[in-house]
């Protein structure tokens, strides 16, 4: 099956938002993502965190109840046309793994959590896809969890920022019981000023043309100023509307009295925490007006899932990225990719290892010695740390754990218990991944272009691997030894490894 | 008192080596390390950690005993002009922490565990200054635990690398009972040439005009070789030397039988190691011969110190380098560096604050943002995670951990068991430090030059600070409300915040 998108089939993101959760279906159109269908629940998780940041029973019920509906409406979009995003909410849930986990038992697909700027960049995305190109913009997302702010031109993000406030925390902090009053009100915009004002100058000295709101906040904002008559002839949002809007909120005591044309009723509840946030950003930012974008997150996943079907990975222009900061060796990186894409081909079918599984180990032998340039000393694990906490435009969390895992094991010793972590992170394709990067990383130890002994990997089942060797060992002094060492450590994984060559008799 | 170091006045260092510990004495004549004292005990460290990398009682008691008779002679040497370096066997070592604790007790400074590249910068500053300049120089410096492989010119290291190879680890692992015969030797020579592959490459490509070799193995056999004549004209150890001193190795069965004309006793049991440690540098490096030096680890970390009074201080070097490579906003380091200095000052007499400390606060300011390359989510810990890991030169990994400690509570909330964790590392005087460094980067929250109001910190004592802040509040609202969270922080850690305006009241 080609990894070309065959144009007018269907693509599909579903975006477990904080408030809400949406799916959209699309159909791929000259190159154009053209939505088919859409759905969104008000699922509330963010609601949902207890004190604990534990998302209760209740919100896991209804986020489940909800992504079975989706599932219902995905008909024949295919699981490798399907991304699944989860935001802010499952970022700060301390049991979010236990959701994804009962999720896995209905989703055709595995949930990503992405980070704070990979939603930025993805937001830009959607939104830049969508709108006219006109010149620089700012781009403000006020989910219910977190707000996204993007600078950029035409396609590129220039500066990403996501920040902790949105509708649905803010209104659990300030506007818990549904009142409404000025003190409150402060409290809320103050809160939201402290939150941008690390970002601010940065963002106002970069400077921009436009500025774009997306998300449902924003969305309602806009909607009721025009309804009101508080707009201008373009149907913006302007500082006076909102003006009008917080003046006009003010004069409420509960969020049950509030009557504004065009607000919808799921809105209500959130609304005064979303006019204290955007009035905020207006403030800090000096903004005077915006125009709403319907492209948002989940137009961005789905033009960057177009991308990596067409060949344009940002995965791969992020690796590169990280190998430039990190001022890896490029030349040894080739040397070990092209090893491990051997080593791969030779044992793919019989591990049942897919094309993702190939790409994973790719960027783990380009990125396996980032580490170094903070110290050699257990490079591995500076390498794995990075690879886990770092901003990397395109990679979910999940993806940036099964990177971390492999560089983390890439060498030393191996132990039986870490085998039973890899195993859990990434099941027994990510332990078998990591022991054929090890393999490859071992067999380029001499770091140099010399010749290597020929080398051929397959495997009679996924606990009996054979390493066939030709040539003359006694050139390899060093790669005796290792790969003597090396089956060892396979043991330790329940790995036979059997190495097979007249020369390498001991 | 200046801090400016007074000619002719003593300088030591202490160094702990896995093998020996050393003592020298000098005095400073035109800007020159003369020696004029030194004592060396072979504690053998490396051979008293055990199976589960603790030092053994017996080991940790030999190590003590040889501290308190190098106190005994340090004589006027003030406490400033010294430092004390510790290696290879208490960088290994589980229990070093317990063994440093007990040493204090009899040392006048505390012990500082260095890292194997900073081990390496200063074996290189030694014999730099100890040799004439003659090119592009290779430092090999073959240690009881570790040996160091430099690359530099003049006083500048240019490749800095610190592999697990020594003589008394060596000797451990093959050559425990003492028996010499072929295989152990081949198999002590096949480590080391593993040990030295992954950085064979890289210096050979740098390349190198002349070699030098430092410390007890290398001294030990070139001085052999001299005496049996196999050395050359200008007494180098050369290939030919080294080959011919393994050939006669080889022929005893034993280290007691060995017959060599020069060996010093306590080098006999160790030298089979050191001789097959040198056979592999030789061989994986292709080197043809090597002059001693008698500069090394001790005279380095003097020249140091040296350069430390002389405002030439490695450190600051460093702090800006590490700036460079994680892409720190300079403007913003150097306002709440400013900021920083002027809370230090109000309150470093009360709180007895030295220059040291003054120092230390400083780098921490220059650092503090340095996590944001890493993600803009938890910054403060990506800091401290590079900061305790990085190889930082100048720092020993105490300093690193303070700063660590410094920038990880720079900011988010305080409690009041990470004020306990971080007094075990430096006291109530690394909280105070911490405490400063947060309202310095709180005051610079707006990250802009406009006018800040004029701040006066003092201390009444160690748990009432007052903050008297001028000027009209109504100009800066975050500040205010950022000063009132800032008052609660404090209370974790135990020190009542009085922060004193009239604009300043609820």
């Amino acid at each position: 099956m080609s990894d070309f998108l065959i144009d007018e089939e269907l693509l599909a993101a579903i975006d477990m938002g904080s408030n809400s959760f949406h799916l959209a279906i699309a159909r791929v159109d000259h190159g154009e993502v053209k939505k088919v269908a859409s759905m969104s629940e008000k699922v509330q998780l963010a609601a949902g965190l207890d004190e604990n940041r534990n998302l209760t029973e209740a919100a896991q019920q209804r986020g489940l109840a909800c992504l079975a509906r989706f599932v219902g409406r995905l008909g024949s979009v295919q699981p490798k046309r399907l991304r699944i995003v989860a935001t802010n909410a499952l970022r700060q849930a301390k049991n979010g793994h236990e959701f994804i986990q009962k999720a896995a038992e209905i989703l055709p697909k595995p949930i990503e959590i992405i980070a704070g700027r990979e939603e930025a960049r993805l937001i830009y995305l959607g939104v830049s896809h969508t709108m006219e190109n006109s010149g620089r913009r700012l781009v403000i997302d006020i989910g219910g969890g977190s707000t996204e702010l993007i600078i950029g031109e035409a396609f590129e993000p220039i500066h990403t920022e996501s920040v902790q406030m949105g509708c649905v925390a803010f209104t659990k902090a300030y506007f818990q019981d549904g009142e409404i009053n000025l003190k409150s009100f402060d409290k809320a915009v103050n809160a939201a000023r402290k939150e941008i004002s690390g970002i601010a100058n940065t963002y106002r000295e970069a400077g921009w043309d436009t500025v774009v709101g997306s998300s449902g906040t924003i969305k309602a904002c806009r909607q009721i100023t025009v309804n009101m008559g508080w707009s201008n002839d373009k149907e913006e949002l302007t500082r006076e509307g909102l003006e009008k809007l917080k003046d006009k909120l003010l004069k409420h005591k509960h969020v049950s009295e509030m009557e504004f044309d065009g607000l919808k009723e799921d809105r209500r509840a959130v609304l005064p925490a979303g006019i204290a946030i955007l009035f905020a950003v207006f403030e800090v930012l000096k903004l005077e007006k915006l125009v709403y974008s319907d492209g948002a997150l989940r137009e961005g996943v789905m033009y960057d899932l177009l991308g990596r079907f067409q060949h344009e990975d940002i995965r791969d222009r992020s690796v590169h990225a990280l190998m430039g900061r990190y001022n890896a060796d490029a030349k040894q990186a080739e040397r070990v990719v092209a090893t491990a894409q051997q080593l791969f081909d030779g044992v793919a079918e019989k591990l049942d290892l897919s094309m993702d599984d190939s790409d994973l180990l790719r960027r783990a032998a380009y990125l396996h010695e980032i580490g170094l340039a903070i110290s050699h000393s257990g490079y591995h694990r500076h390498g794995a740390y990075l690879l886990q906490h770092s901003d990397i435009p395109g990679f979910s969390q999940i993806d940036q754990n099964y990177l971390s895992h492999l560089v983390a094991h890439h060498r030393r010793k191996l132990r039986s218990d870490t085998r039973v972590d890899v195993s859990k992170v990434g099941g027994s394709k990510l332990a078998h991944l990591c022991l054929l990067l090890r393999l490859a990383v071992l067999l380029n130890h001499s770091r140099s272009d010399e010749m290597l002994p020929a080398i051929e990997l397959t495997a009679l089942n996924a606990q009996q691997w054979q390493l066939s060797v030709s040539g003359d060992a006694k050139q390899w002094p060093l790669l005796v030894a290792d790969l003597h060492d090396e089956q060892a450590q396979f043991k330790h994984w329940d790995i036979e490894l059997n190495i097979q060559s007249e020369q390498f008799i001991d």
